[in-house]
C-alpha cells in the first residue's frame, strides 16, 4: 500500500499545502533565506548562549514546512529537550474584546522588570500574519517588546490546528532551552485551539469582561471548566461595579462545578490592564497553583501526562491525514457523505466502504 | 503493507479480543443461539412488524462480535434506515446516585401509558452485565418492564467505548424502524460516555442532585455545558428546600455560560422521581426544545451532523486500531514512551519513529 503523504513525512504534520506562504512579515524569515542553514549544533550553541536571533531562526525553522527545514528543526529540539522542562508555562485565552494584548504586555512588562525571561507565543491556527492577528503586529505591545528580558512570537501562519500547535509546542522547548523561565501561550478563545493550548501549559488562565450577554458569544462552550483560574479585565471607571458582581457570580458559578482532579479550586479576581491594577494578585495566583499542584504532585503528573498526549496526538493526526488526502479516498468520500446525509446509507456501513478502499488501494 | 487488523474487519469495530464474552443475563443471546440465524428480510419484516423477541434477536446481532452476524447486522441496518429517524432521541446522564434508573422508570411509565412506544438504552463501556450495571437488572425497572410499549435494553457489553457506542447507535435505527417514537439513551455520567451519547440525541437531560460537594465528585468537568437542560432530582420531604435553592444556583450559573449554538438556554427544573412529582415537567421541557428546534432548523442540522459524525467517527476509530494493534508498533509503543516520559525523546521525534516502522512493516 502506497501512501503519497508518506513521502512527505519530513515536511510536518500540517498537510495544508498550498495554504501556507512565506510568512509576510516575520524577519527572522527573510533574514534566514539571505543565510545559509547553520548546522544543527551551531543552532543549539546560539539559544543556549540566549542568542535571540539564533532562537528566531531556529523557531522558523520548526514552523517551516520544508523537509530538509524540520530535518534540521528536529536534531535542534533534540538537543534541546535535556535543557528544556524548567519554565512555568501560562495559557491565557479569552475572546477577542477581553484585552488579552493589554493584559499581556501588563502582565509581561512587570515580569520583565522583575527579572524574568519571558516568552510569549500564541495558538491561532486562523492567523495571518499580513492581517495583524494576535501578537502578529508587535506595535501593541510596545513596552513589551522593548524589554530585555521578552521574547515575543506571533503564531505560526495560517494551517491546521494539529500543525499550528505542534510548532507552538516546540518552541517552547526551544525557548526553555535557551533560558526563558516564564512562558506564555496565547490563543484566541474560540474552536480548538484552547484544548491544544490547555495540554501544553501549567496553568490556563480565562480572561473574561464583565457582563453576561453578548460578552459571552463566541467563546467556546466547556472553557469555563477548562480554566484554572478567571480574570475579569477591564474592573475600571464605570466598570469597576459590574466587574465586582460579575466576579461574584463567577465564584458562585464554579463553586457548582464539579471539583478539579489537582484538588485546586479555581479563583476568580478582577484587573484592569490598562490601569495596570490586580495585574500581580493575577500572578501570585498562578504561583500559588504552581506552589500546590507541586506539593501535591500534579505538576510532574501534568507535565507527564502532556508529553505522552502530544506524542500519541501526532501518531493519530498522521494516521488521519495518510487517510483522508489518500487521492482515492478524496473522491469518494464527498459522495459517501452525501449518501450519509441522505439516510440512504449508515454511517457505519460508509466508513467500512472507504476503510476497503482504502486497503485495497 | 499488511493490517493484520484488516482481515477480521467483519468483526465491528471492537477490538477488545479476549474481553467481550457471550453476555451472561442476556436472554435474547441464549434464545438466539438455540436457532437458526434468520435471513435479513426476516429480521427486517420481524422488526417492522413490531416484534419485539425479533427486534432483540437482531439487536444481539448488531451487538455481535461475530463477522457472520455482523454481516447479516449491517444488511438489517441498511435495510431499517428508511424507516429511522422519526422517534425523540433523549440522552440522560448523572451520577450514580442521582436516581437515573427510577427517573427513567417514572417518565417512561408515563410516557408508555400515554401511548408512546418508548426505547430504553444505555451507553455504559465499563458495565459487565452479571454485575447489575445500569438498566442491567430490570428488576430495578419493573413497571417499566412490564409496559406493553416498551423496550428496555442494557448496554451492549464491556468494550471500547467506540464499540459500545456504535452498537447503541445501531441500535436506535432498529428501535426506530420497529416504531419507538421515543428513544432513551442512559448512561452513567463519568468519562467519555456522554460525548458519545451526545453525538445520538436530540435532547440532552443531565439528572442532578442536591448539594455542591460530593454529589458533583465523579461528574465529568464540562458535561454541565453539554446539557440542555438539568433536572434536580430528589426534591422531596426534608430535601425539598435544599433542591430549590440549588434550582436558583444552576439557573444563574447557566446564564454565565456562552450561548448555546441551537439558541436554546437550558431550563433547571425539580422533580422528585420516586413521588412522581415535576416529571412532566421534565418532559415538557424537551417537547418544547424540539418544537423549538425544529422551527429555526437546528433539530435537522444536529441530527445531520450527528450522522456525519458517526462516520468519521468509524473511520478514525478503525484507523487508529489498526495502527496500534500491529503487533510490531505494539511492541515498540511502550519504550517510545518511556523515552518520551523520561524526556531523552521528543514526544514529535517518538511519534514519527513509530509512523516510519509502521510504514515500513
Amino acid at each position: 500500500m502506497h501512501h503519497p503523504e508518506n513521502d512527505e513525512q519530513y515536511k510536518g504534520l500540517t498537510v495544508n499545502k498550498g495554504v501556507e506562504q512565506m510568512p509576510v512579515v516575520n524577519p527572522y524569515a527573510t533574514f534566514r533565506r539571505k543565510k545559509h542553514l547553520l548546522a544543527p549544533e551551531d543552532y543549539v550553541a546560539g539559544i543556549r548562549n540566549g542568542d535571540i536571533s539564533i532562537l528566531g531562526q531556529a523557531v522558523t525553522l520548526v514552523e517551516s514546512n520544508l523537509p530538509q527545514d524540520q530535518a534540521v528543526a528536529q536534531k535542534v529540539i533534540e538537543a534541546c529537550l535535556p535543557y528544556a522542562g524548567q519554565s512555568i508555562r501560562l495559557g491565557i485565552t479569552g475572546v477577542p474584546g477581553a484585552g488579552k494584548s493589554t493584559f499581556i504586555e501588563a502582565l509581561g512588562t512587570e515580569l520583565a522588570n522583575a527579572g524574568k525571561h519571558l516568552a510569549v507565543l500564541a495558538i491561532d491556527p486562523s492567523s495571518e500574519r499580513s492581517k495583524g492577528s494576535i501578537l502578529g503586529d508587535k506595535t501593541r505591545m510596545q513596552e513589551l517588546s522593548a524589554a530585555k528580558n521578552a521574547f515575543i512570537r506571533p503564531s505560526p501562519s495560517a494551517g491546521s490546528l494539529g500543525g499550528v500547535a505542534r510548532k507552538t509546542r516546540e518552541t517552547i522547548v526551544l525557548c526553555e532551552a535557551a533560558g526563558y523561565d516564564t512562558i506564555f501561550v496565547e490563543t484566541v478563545g474560540v474552536g480548538q485551539s484552547e484544548t491544544a493550548a490547555h495540554s501544553m501549559v501549567d496553568f490556563f488562565l480565562l480572561l473574561q469582561v464583565t457582563g453576561t450577554g453578548d460578552e459571552l458569544q463566541g467563546i467556546k462552550r466547556g472553557i469555563m471548566e477548562m480554566a484554572d483560574g478567571i480574570a475579569i479585565n477591564k474592573c475600571d471607571g464605570t466598570n469597576r461595579d459590574k466587574a465586582r458582581v460579575a466576579k461574584a457570580q463567577y465564584k458562585n458559578a464554579l463553586m457548582l462545578f464539579p471539583p478539579s482532579e489537582s484538588g485546586w479550586v479555581p479563583d476568580v479576581l478582577t484587573c484592569s490592564a490598562i490601569e495596570k491594577q490586580g495585574i500581580w494578585e493575577v500572578w501570585h495566583m498562578v504561583e500559588d497553583y504552581i506552589d500546590f499542584t507541586r506539593k501535591t504532585g500534579y505538576f510532574d503528573l501534568q507535565r507527564t501526562r502532556q508529553a505522552k498526549y502530544w506524542m500519541y496526538e501526532t501518531i493519530n493526526q498522521q494516521l488521519l491525514d495518510n487517510f483522508y488526502h489518500n487521492p482515492r479516498i478524496a473522491e469518494l468520500l464527498p459522495q459517501a457523505e452525501q449518501r450519509v446525509l441522505d439516510n440512504q446509507l449508515s454511517s457505519f456501513i460508509a466508513a467500512h466502504q472507504l476503510l476497503e478502499e482504502y486497503k485495497r488501494g
